[in-house]
């Protein structure tokens, strides 16, 4: 059996911001030792390209490929795991990535232009990136919904390669994972993983193309790779572990809400679940659900472990208050499990991913509701936003000046460029100007 | 006298490729001892607050200030320094600001629902950051344009509270700086610089607010520092030296092509100005403005280690060969200075910003015509934007389920997670579903 310890805070408490900030505390920070091993492997994989490379999954993911040519697993082996997929699974991702595709769709900038009265033309041009590297890790973390939420905004933003990687250990493919990156249209996948497969993709070798940008969740080794290289590539997020925050006004099922708190729990026993609400009574019922519902989770013991050390059951004065503590959180799930939820989504500033309304469970927003299920973890909804279609654009400024528009500029940027002590700005400047 | 060496390449010869490759590397990476201090330095900060602030800012910037009282420079101040700014300077300001504001307008983000055929609510509710910090060096690089590039789109965005940090080596502050401070509608100003403002802005000290974003340029100890507190805080590009690519058919006068080349490579020693043209003579003729116009300039001596070391004057085959070397470049500012800008642009698809047609000066862009100069440098432009608005917004996605859409969403979300492994996904979702 799992034991399971219940936090109970009250924000009226004196210390509660306090007892708050010390739960939200989480330091993934750099592990010194990790930092100089990942650094050891970029660098061996720059030199070296594919011959380290395949050392590194040697070593790592103890198997053996027979030379570079076996690093790409051929297209045909995709259709394959597409094809040999349960007909109920394959429906239910077709359903997904087509709600994902939809969603996106929504997503996508759009280039604009307007002329200035002077005639000058401004605007700003949108282009997908070229090559986007996406990573997904090997084993139980491997989520075939993850590939699609990774890959279909990428393809709905127009990038034309997308090269996946991901390690199988001890030779193990994973075929859900194959089949969900035939149907996102991945168009490259690789069998690396770790460290090294972010160096390949950052850098190139002689078998796997340098992408511009490498996205997707990994183990500290991935995350580390991905924080050195970020410069010579974009990167998404560093992903921290997976939070939920409920609100709740006590008119929601119990046992829903029970549920919801174990389904980020169950993730890792760093996940944070935290409840909040008005009502104490409630508070009770739901911890009462917790303990009468934990010992027929599959993965109890992660979930006990995580709820004793980061979740927490907390009341609130009201749910403007409730709004407060969850911008302080910034979490990336939010559930406003209340009876109006449009008035008091309006209060909130950080969150990754609002769920509103007692029927929203977060868990459907995790596989198919639509919006993607890569979000800012570890406080950074404060800054950052969901994995969209945007992340796989980039923009350029336009400015076309006409001459008469050109000479009024040019004598403002003459003058200015002059108090900057810029003389050659100035010049070119005003030779417009004349 | 400043001598200049010319690079001529050109890009039908076998080794082109290598050439250009090495003229575009430059290794700004982290050196280990800057890093280790910059550690040292955040740490402290984070320990001590703003008693190690004031003692760092004594030995860096050579300024006793008498207390933690003293970091904040009044509103008052910078009214002042308005007031007393001359009336060319200030209505060149107004004017660059103001046309800043306009385009700045142009890329504000709207929040969007629909309902889809279930009735479910989808959407993205997008609001401004809460605090944002402006770093700005100190010195010779101390830029008004700069402040205005950087506060006045966070301001459109509507963030409430923006902080600015700027040195005062020696106790001196830059009038210019706070004029545009005060013009931008910067919210507080501390008169501190170096890793130790980043850190304090990142954490927050007894006098100086926590932010939640931190941007603007800095030397190697500020973009190292930067960098290491990126996840608490969002940072915005770590900006390498300035560059500028110049496609020119050969129908602009030469002058004005070796003037807007001066223009980037005067910035900096480390620089980059390159031009492209299908026409060979007229690369002579642009080198020989150069050698003419050279010894007129201020900053002849930096113009001349820059064009030296990392310009090329280099002969294309023609306009779509200029164009794929452009996006091989990516650079910061492109010119294209031809008689038919507009099909040429539609060619390009990696560059920060494009100025199209010969009056558009680069040097324009940099002060007044509106889109924003803090651009993606060091070939960045691949997968990442100007500065705009959209940085200081957030995307926070919104899922409302209606009953009977919840029930459908949740037989898939079930089944999937199942296929993950996941029971208590399984469970949240099949609740909603009954």
């Amino acid at each position: 059996m799992s034991e399971v310890m219940i936090n109970r805070l009250d924000a009226a408490d004196g210390d509660f911001q306090d007892k708050l900030d010390k739960l939200l505390s989480y330091d993934a920070s750099s592990d010194e030792a990790v930092h100089q091993r990942v650094l050891e492997i970029i660098g061996r994989i720059r030199r070296e390209g594919d011959g380290a490379l395949l050392e590194y999954t040697q070593r790592f993911d103890q198997y053996q490929l027979a030379g570079a040519a076996d690093l790409e697993l051929p297209k045909a082996r995709l259709q394959q795991a597409w094809d040999n997929l349960p007909n109920d699974l394959a429906e239910g991702l077709q359903f997904a990535a087509e709600r994902i595709r939809t969603y996106a769709e929504q997503q996508k900038l759009q280039s604009w232009r307007f002329e200035d009265a002077d005639g000058n033309v401004l605007g700003q041009q949108v282009t997908p990136l070229d090559r986007v590297g996406l990573y997904v890790p090997g084993g139980k973390a491997a989520y075939p919904s993850s590939v699609l939420m990774n890959a279909i905004p990428a393809k709905v933003a127009g990038v034309p390669e997308v090269i996946m990687v991901t390690p199988t250990p001890l030779g193990e493919v994973n075929e859900l994972v194959l089949a969900a990156a035939h149907l996102a249209g991945v168009d490259r996948v690789y069998r690396v993983g770790g460290a090294q497969a972010v160096a390949a993709l950052a850098y190139g070798t002689a078998s796997i193309p340098r992408v511009d940008k490498i996205v997707g969740p990994g183990n500290i080794y991935v995350a580390t790779a991905k924080k050195l290289v970020f410069g010579q590539v974009g990167i998404d997020m560093v992903a921290g572990p997976s939070e939920i925050l409920v609100i709740c006004d006590g008119g929601t099922d119990p046992d829903w809400i029970a549920a919801d708190l174990f389904s980020q729990a169950e993730h890792d026993e760093d996940a944070q679940a935290i409840l909040l609400s008005p009502d104490a009574a409630f508070l009770d019922k739901v911890e009462a659900s917790i303990r009468r519902m934990l010992p027929e989770m599959e993965r109890a013991a992660v979930i006990a472990k995580s709820l004793s050390d980061r979740g927490a059951l907390i009341k609130v004065r009201d749910l403007a208050q409730a709004a407060d503590v969850a911008n302080h959180i910034a979490p990336e799930h939010l559930e406003l499990s209340v009876a109006d939820p449009d008035e008091l989504v309006k209060s909130i500033r950080n969150a990754g991913a609002i769920f509103m309304g007692r029927y929203t469970a977060e868990a459907l927003g995790d596989y198919c509701a639509g919006p993607n299920h890569v979000l800012p973890t570890a406080r950074t909804a404060r800054f950052s936003s969901p994995l969209g279609v945007y992340d796989f654009q980039k923009r350029s400024s336009l400015i076309n000046c006409s001459a008469a528009g050109s000479a009024k500029l040019g004598r403002v940027a003459d003058l200015l460029a002059r108090g900057e002590g810029l003389g050659a700005h100035a010049l070119s400047a005003r030779y417009r100007g004349r």
